[in-house]
């Protein structure tokens, strides 16, 4: 049985929706952040980067938001959620995703992670005080280009569906002003009335 | 014909020296950066993120690295550049380029291209003062963890191995002591003996 490690505001629930979705068998850990439970000995021995989520397969663990959402619709056969009908289309997924995991994800974190690029706490200040613009910028290029509707790729859903609507269930506390993206809220509507979500919602959040 | 832009110095190398690899037909343009070309009109309508690489195809353009690269290895069938034989392979093999893409080149980032995440001078100062540490602390996860040898996942060579080695090549300009990392600094000579990096760094560094 897979097994993954999540937390409650993080990037993790991307991939749990996910298993929900796919119907997968699997047991989910909450790591509490607050009581820094991801730099404990025993999360370490598991995945050394202290992040989340990390996903325990029967071969080894999986790190990384963009290969467990690929990993997770491989395994359990769901060639829709890639696209992989079409070598172009699953390029596309795999180019949405990966500009929400190093350029959305990234920007979001100067908010709250600023530690990680600087030990100076008004230099810390001063990247929490871009987040508002510097996400706004970033998420406008999905809101006005990337976005087809209903779902990020068209018609189907897709791993980049659950992956999209973590990252925008942050944009309120980034300061980013969401009255101004009514196709990501709409997405978001969507993604809020699926059981899967609605499943994973309810355990993490 | 496939056609790739790119400029010196940056992480479009990976990309084409996979088409070299590949014995790809494809045409090469080089942006001047220091001419900000990217920024121009005619580069915007092929890729509105005013970065590099940008592939363009007969189905479309596309961007980010870790897409492209898989796009590449699976256009011209060659399976073993992306672990295609096992599904947990084939995600390793992703998560790798996923961590390059949204750590490694993100710590990396923040020597040059602080103005994304702050428009505070002082603190742009501060942001690429920390980047020897960050990078260090970053790429010892490869040196002692992930790096298989002598290429990334082992024996094989794969789509890591150009993206690993492109990064790598920025390690001494970001304050990194490789006297420090043996094995990345091996990966780089085995990557530096091959024709398809030779042709490419003849073209374009």
């Amino acid at each position: 049985m897979l097994k993954i490690f999540a937390a409650p505001g993080s990037i993790a629930l991307a991939s749990v929706i996910l298993l929900e979705e796919v119907e997968a068998d699997y047991e989910l850990t909450i790591l509490d952040f607050s009581r820094n439970e991801q730099k404990e000995a025993a999360y370490q021995a598991v995945n050394p980067k202290g992040r989340v989520p990390a996903l325990i397969t029967e071969s080894g663990v999986l790190t990384e938001t963009p290969a467990i959402l690929l990993y997770i619709a491989r395994r359990f056969g769901a060639d829709s959620l890639v696209g992989a009908h079409d070598p172009f289309v699953f390029a596309k997924i795999q180019e949405f995703n990966s500009y929400l995991a190093s350029t959305v994800h990234v920007a979001h974190a100067h908010r709250l992670r600023g530690s990680r690029w600087t030990d100076d706490p008004q230099a810390i200040e001063a990247l929490k005080k871009k987040v508002p613009e510097s996400m706004t910028q970033v998420i406008r290029l999905i809101e006005d280009d990337l976005l087809k509707g209903p779902w990020t790729h068209g018609e189907a859903y897709t791993i980049c569906d659950p992956y999209l609507f973590t990252i925008s269930s942050w944009l309120e506390s980034d300061g980013v002003d969401t009255t101004a993206l009514p196709r990501l809220m709409a997405h978001r509507e969507k993604m809020l009335a699926r059981p899967a979500t609605q499943a994973v919602l309810s355990q993490i959040n």
